[in-house]
């Protein structure tokens, strides 16, 4: 796979690709990745990317031109059109889901603004996708593409080993893990459940399961409503909740 | 503010900390920004800050000791005991609200595990706030502490310019953003909304709610239930919707 990122921030991704997973996908020739500033693309006497808005108001707009450019110049002459990625609060909620579409493209650009707003035709004409990770304010969308590209990278074949792929992921179950515990049997007077110690496969497989109900019920009970569960599960939680609330 | 982040890998913070807002605040002196690397609280022959799970299975578990020896050498002797904060799937969703109340905080600690889970004790004894930033899998707890820092940071007096608070942001209003246009007035044969060159400012300012309402209606409807609207836009906004379900 080839990543590509429009930004003005290009040394923000230096040590997020260096790094950890993202970098071993790059030396393993997984993926490519690459950071262009797009001021390159300007083309106009003092560089500029951005310009006043029409109608009059705060704030700086980016202006097309530079990054239709930088888009153009990124596609290969006989390579198919890349899905061209803008990360901005008004795009659709991203999810485990479209990580695992995007996972499935051969070449994907990114566009990440930095205080100012999009020409609205950027967004018409040349983005496939609009995203947002989460509804919070961001000062741009560096870190936003560097969320999506790692949640991407580590589905693409070959890139986790069996140390990491080994963990049962929150959302690959549809419920949120059990809790975890290792060595010391006791720390500072808060000791292991008993039941961990026990060498006993399924009642810890059973402990395992209920506490990872249990933690899905408390926590996200919106998760519950497409996980798989057995018919005594559901039973189980729906006394759970009954209880909890008659607390 | 003072911002300390708990990691296996401090050097994925390099770029992110030196660069735009973040680097700014930093050299302002209005936030202090520190990546520690937890394994030299490791205290054992190997340096190990994760051990196999109690009750078998596969994956890796970090260590209570070194977690809590960092905290503990974190604070100072006559500080107040800061917000440690667990980046972790089956945390609370991160919101701008949340950004809002950590932006008040004078020390904010980021525990942030790669691949492994946690032991529970560190949730439970050591940890005071457990967020998500979304329902996605990523490799670790970096990108998501970035993410909550950038938002938190951002919100410090003193931080943001004019250049950028000028803009008006999305979830601060409640809707969506209208769509912002800059020279050329035709790029490619895409021209300008007229009403954007009229100088008329009423029109504009008309066309630009009309523009904002009509974009939350399309992408997050969700957002229009606490959304400040008048009783004229909530008539219009109905027919909107029911002409958009009619074709």
């Amino acid at each position: 796979m080839r990543i590509d990122v429009l930004t003005l921030f290009p040394e923000m991704f230096d040590g997020v690709f260096r790094s950890s997973i993202l970098g071993k996908a790059r030396d393993k020739g997984i993926v490519q990745l690459n950071a262009v500033n797009f001021r390159e693309f300007a083309n106009n006497k003092h560089n500029t990317v951005d310009d006043y808005p029409y109608g009059g108001g705060g704030g700086m707009v980016l202006k097309p031109e530079p990054l239709f450019a930088a888009v153009e110049d990124l596609v290969p002459e006989d390579g198919a059109p890349p899905r061209v990625i803008l990360m901005c609060p008004q795009g659709e909620t991203y999810s485990q889901r479209k990580a695992e579409e995007l996972a499935g493209e051969e070449h994907l650009v990114f566009l990440c603004g930095h205080y100012e707003g999009y020409d609205e035709r950027i967004r018409e004409h040349l983005v496939t996708d609009e995203l947002s990770i989460g509804d919070y304010v961001l000062t741009g969308g560096e870190l936003p593409a560097m969320t999506v590209i790692d949640s991407v990278v580590r589905l693409l074949p070959g890139v986790l080993g069996n140390e990491t792929s080994a963990i049962t992921d929150s959302y690959s179950t549809g419920l949120l893990e059990h809790p975890h515990y290792t060595r010391p049997a006791v720390f500072r007077d808060w000791e292991v459940p008993e039941v961990l110690l026990s060498g006993h496969h399924a009642h810890v497989a059973a402990w395992r399961r209920e506490q990872s109900l249990l933690r899905t019920l408390n926590r996200r009970p919106d998760l519950l409503e497409s996980a798989e569960l057995t018919a005594k599960e559901r039973a189980w939680l729906e006394q759970m909740r009954d209880k909890t609330k008659s607390e």
